[in-house]
């Protein structure tokens, strides 16, 4: 239905962040370019140690944070999303959680699919170095020993450091015997 | 945000129901005077043996759609709608479970402001005999064994014989000793 | 435990109805002569907007209250259930959402097998055309394009045009590049 | 609906037992005077602290068999079960966390209704020494300070004592400011 | 259970912000004197649109962070906390959704409970000006028309004007007739 | 953070026991052999009626204290534990449910990974005839009937036959057509 609506010069992006790298830190600064803030949700904020999920939304959140302000970029919020597991809620349950905004970015066909339906503005995002600069591929190469800091800015490769990471990765792959 | 939506002719009310009587059944011949089609929720549906909400959603079905068939009523949509316990997620959780709608009757000024702060007109209901015909009134009536069958349809009152819904009621009064 | 039960004359049958087709339209008449009236459950209630389960629970509703409209049936309850997540609770939870029944229809064997626990008649339906009339099936030709109309009743079809369905379908296929 | 069932010996009740008590402890007895083995559920197992419910379910299940191992009681099965918040659900929940029994204890009018809904035989338990044998009056002399050491078996108050329980329902009496 | 841990710098404080108030922000600036940083939960994060908690967690992060913007504040983390409806999940639930913390400020007794039954160093606060400054006062001057602005920053009444917050507030006090 | 903690003899294992065998059992009493007593957590304890996990959380219950009752063992706690679907909160919901415990006894990487970063002791077991003693192995040789009586304890393969779960796997088992 059609909700009366100011212009508040916010966008609206969601990832998983695991990790945060370089990828998204560029996407970021593009939104920024025709955007006065950018509201990050942090999705799937429920999970953690698994492998396809090996961060906290706390670690993430720290994560996010640390490289924005490593960059001068303040004009962001930072909002934790736990999946509600029922698409047709989802726009709303985002919406509850964050601060009114105008558009969304998103490459993700469902999340574009959602917005529209709910009569947002929705633009697609151009993804640079997808062979590097991607969250399953910075996983492998921090299990498998090859170089990621470099995929990813200074302050989350200092907090994966400091809780240790690499080695809760790993120990998630060993199999159960 | 602003959703395209087409003119369907269909109202949407919302009750818990316990029991349907007949200020209810007054309302949705006035709703259907002004509208194609009414979606009628059984709000709360989660709950039951309580004094409060005595009846299953199941029972409350068939209450509501026994009595509009008696009356040769037909143009209706009948919608269990389980609490989400989260009041910005509720309005897109009626929107996932019904067919489209154009306007809300209530006079519960949450379900009011819910639905207009998501766009929708919302119109007030008229109430007739408020004394008697509430349900509140009723279940009193059934427990202390006053004449309770007056206040609602005739398919109503065999249905709570049926499921021997006033010894139900009774039994839920006592104390715990 | 035994649970004293009247004669209702009423079926019970669940399914999905991504979309509601005209093999389930035909397993319903068959019900019909057999039974008093049917009551349909709407089963993964709460999923849309995926490849699997597209449509919403009240866009599901209207297929198939439309459907049976559309040819004169009018002894049928339609409700929506949401996935519990837990088999063993799952036939107490039909039965608070439902008028009560003496029957079950199904060829899933766990839904035979958790009524057949709780002490239900269970019987098989027999599917016609199971080639061309399943959702899986039908779900595949609106994305690409052959013709699926004839699988599904007039209603449907119609349903499916207004709520811009097929779009929906086939942009929830594009990868997330 | 009509469950078969093989006699079992084994009765069932259900208590949030904030503390155990020597008059739970008297009503197991008896029921153990009647049947093979009891059943003795832990409700509403996800709660504590708070001043109604200061005890975890992990707690409550200590406190609970260290009492019958001192009474050299050991026919006893013990179960924790969360509330589920929807009365038609819970004789499922509750069947699908125990061993089969036979007939129910309880003189809680819900729990009496729901369990013969379901048609279970239901007993009625007599209570002792109710004033000082409840759970509310034990709370408050622990708060208060008064004598509860002698309404409980000493292995509950010792459990008290090494969990320092006191101070934990006292600090949570203290007002916000 | 002894988790190692490093110096973080980091605060705790919950509150519920409906709405943040002068009081507030007083608390986080004697906080910061003593701390780096200071994480904000936002707490009862799914409540909205009752009397008791109006606002939605996204409209008090926008609240919280515009006046903290307004002050020069810039090192704080905001993280909105859903309920668990589980006291003794609720610590692990605060700590994977926010960076970890060193110290926790509050005056809430089960707050103080849970977390220094995980080890956490758990401060009071003073708080200033009782009688205004709280969240129950704020709201009863809002409906009642008395001046509300002066007991909070000023950018959290440009947001409560701006979202109609005081429609909001006054309509859920109508009566249901 | 660093909890107090005193010395308790007792040991922490967690499994499916999908069904409880001779593996489960031969692991128990090592781990008697280094503690005064077992707490025995019942995983994923809201699901049956699978082919993966078929049998309830009572039934396994009354499998696992039977064994251990035939083997003369008393020495144990009993737990039925829901899966969270939150890591982060698993170990938490895990110590609300159970007695306290000095140490935790898993090959799994993931119950490893979360007890250790709560700073308990995390022990491995080793594990016998993993090719026979498997719950895999046993429910394929219950499908297939191959002899699965001698790889689980007496108790069990009676309780298996008085719940006529070799008919429910078996039917879980048919295709849905």
């Amino acid at each position: 239905m059609a909700k009366p609506r100011k212009e508040t010069g916010r966008a609206f992006m969601v990832g998983r962040f695991q990790p945060f790298h370089n990828g998204h830190l560029a996407v970021i600064k593009e939104i920024l370019k025709e955007n006065r803030s950018i509201i990050i949700g942090i999705g799937s904020a429920q999970y953690s140690h698994t492998l396809k999920d090996p961060f906290t939304a706390g670690e993430r959140h720290l994560m996010i944070s640390s490289s924005l302000e490593q960059e001068g970029i303040y004009n962001f919020y930072l909002v934790p999303i736990e999946d509600v597991n029922s698409n047709p809620l989802w726009v709303a349950h985002v919406e509850s959680l964050t601060p009114g905004f105008d558009r969304v970015y998103t490459n993700n066909p469902l999340v574009r699919r959602l917005f529209q339906e709910s009569g947002y503005e929705v633009r697609s995002m151009k993804l640079l170095n997808r062979k590097d600069w991607s969250g399953t591929s910075i996983r492998k190469k921090i299990i498998s020993g090859e170089d990621w800091k470099s995929d990813v800015p200074k302050a989350v490769a200092e907090i994966i450091e400091e809780i240790d990471g690499v080695t809760r990765l790993r120990e998630l792959t060993q199999s159960d015997e």
